[in-house]
C-alpha cells in the first residue's frame, strides 16, 4: 500500500449534515475492519455498511488509502487532545496524582475503540504516518513537559528527557499489550501496573 | 506475504561448513533489507551477496519466507539467550542490581545488530510469528520470574504480574524508540532511563 495520491480527504466536513456521513462512514471502516480485514477492506464495501452511495464516500475519500489515514488520523487525534485535556486539569497537582490521571486518560483514550485500536496498528504500519505521528509526539510532548513542570510537590532537572521517558513508558507498553492478541488478564494487569511503573519513575527521578 | 508454505529451512546445518554458509547468508539477508528494503529482497540477490550458489541458498531457504522467517527466529533467540544468561548471572544479587543488569542485557542483545533490529519489526509484522513470539515470551518470562524470586533484599507477592509488567517495559520502551527512525539522542535516553523505570517499579511493587 505505497501511496503515491495525497492523503487528505477532499472535502473537509464543515456542515453537520457532512460530519454525520463522516462519522457513519468512520464507523462502518471500524466494522469492516473488525470483520473482513485491512486487506479485504474496499471503500465500496465500506460504503455499504455505512449507509452511504459510492458516489458520497468517493467524494469525501477518493480511495482506501486516503479513508485509513482519515480514520487514523481521527484515532490518534482523539487519543492526543484527552492526553492533553487531562494534563491541564491536573496542572499543578501533586506527582503521584498526575502520573495516575495522566495514565488513566492515555489508557481510556486507547481503549474507546477497542478492539478497533488494536487493528489500527497494522494500518499504521502500511501507510506513511512519518508526518503525523511527529505532530502527535510534538503535542503531547509539550502537554506533558508543561504538566510536570507544574508539580506542586517535585521538581525535574532534565524536564525533555523525563517528559520523553514518560511518553515511551506509556506508549511503548499501551502498545505492547494492545497490538497482541493477548489475554484480557492482560489488560487488567496494565490497568492496574502503568500507574505504579509511571508514578514510581517521576518519583525515582525528581527531587522535592 | 501470506504464508502457505513451511517456514522451517530445508536443511539444519550440522557441520561447521554449514553453519558458516547460513552465517553468511545471515549477514547478506541484514545487508540487502538495510541497502534495498524488505519489498526488494530476493533470495537471489541475498546469495548473490553472500557469495553462494543459488542452488546452496535453496537447499537451506527455498523462498524469501522462510529466509526471512529463519534470520528474525535466530535474532529473537539471540535476545532471549541473552536474557536467560543475565538472570542465571544475576539470580540471588540485590534488587537494584537485578534491575540494572536485566536491562542492560537486554538492550545490548536488541543492540547488537543495529540497524537490522529496527527492519525487523517489520519483518516480524508481515510473517505468521505468532508461536514463535509466544515460545520466546514464555522463555524470557519463566527467566525473569525466576531472577525476582530469587532477590537478596526484597519479595514479591503477585511474581506473576510483576514479571509480566517488567517485560511489558523492557519490550515495550525498546521497540517505541528503535523502530522510528529516532535521534540518536533517544537511544541515549532510553539507555540512561530504561534502568531507572524498572528498578524504581521493582522497588514500588516490592516489600523487604
Amino acid at each position: 500500500m505505497s501511496l503515491q495520491t495525497p492523503l487528505k480527504p477532499r472535502k473537509t466536513p464543515r456542515q453537520a449534515r457532512s460530519t454525520a456521513t463522516v462519522t457513519a462512514i468512520f464507523e462502518a471502516t471500524f466494522q469492516v475492519l473488525l470483520s473482513d480485514g485491512l486487506v479485504k477492506l474496499t471503500t465500496t464495501r465500506v460504503a455499504e455498511r455505512a449507509g452511504v452511495s459510492v458516489g458520497t464516500m468517493y467524494q469525501y475519500f477518493p480511495h482506501k488509502e486516503a479513508l485509513l489515514y482519515a480514520v487514523l488520523e481521527q484515532y490518534l487525534y482523539e487519543v492526543v487532545i484527552a492526553t492533553e485535556e487531562a494534563c491541564v486539569r491536573l496542572e499543578g497537582a501533586r506527582l503521584g496524582e498526575m502520573a495516575d490521571g495522566l495514565v488513566h486518560a492515555y489508557l481510556e483514550a486507547k481503549l474507546r475503540h477497542m478492539p478497533g485500536s488494536r487493528v489500527l496498528y497494522t494500518v499504521a504500519a502500511e501507510l506513511d504516518t512519518d508526518d503525523l505521528i511527529d505532530d502527535i509526539v510534538r503535542r503531547a510532548d509539550q502537554a506533558i513537559e508543561r504538566l510536570l513542570a507544574s508539580a506542586s510537590d517535585a521538581h525535574f532537572d532534565d524536564l525533555p528527557t523525563v517528559t520523553f521517558a514518560v511518553r515511551t513508558i506509556l506508549v511503548g507498553t499501551v502498545r505492547e499489550v494492545l497490538e497482541k492478541e493477548a489475554p484480557a488478564s492482560s489488560l487488567a494487569m496494565l490497568r492496574a501496573q502503568l500507574p505504579i511503573m509511571c508514578r514510581a519513575y517521576l518519583m525515582a527521578v525528581s527531587s522535592s
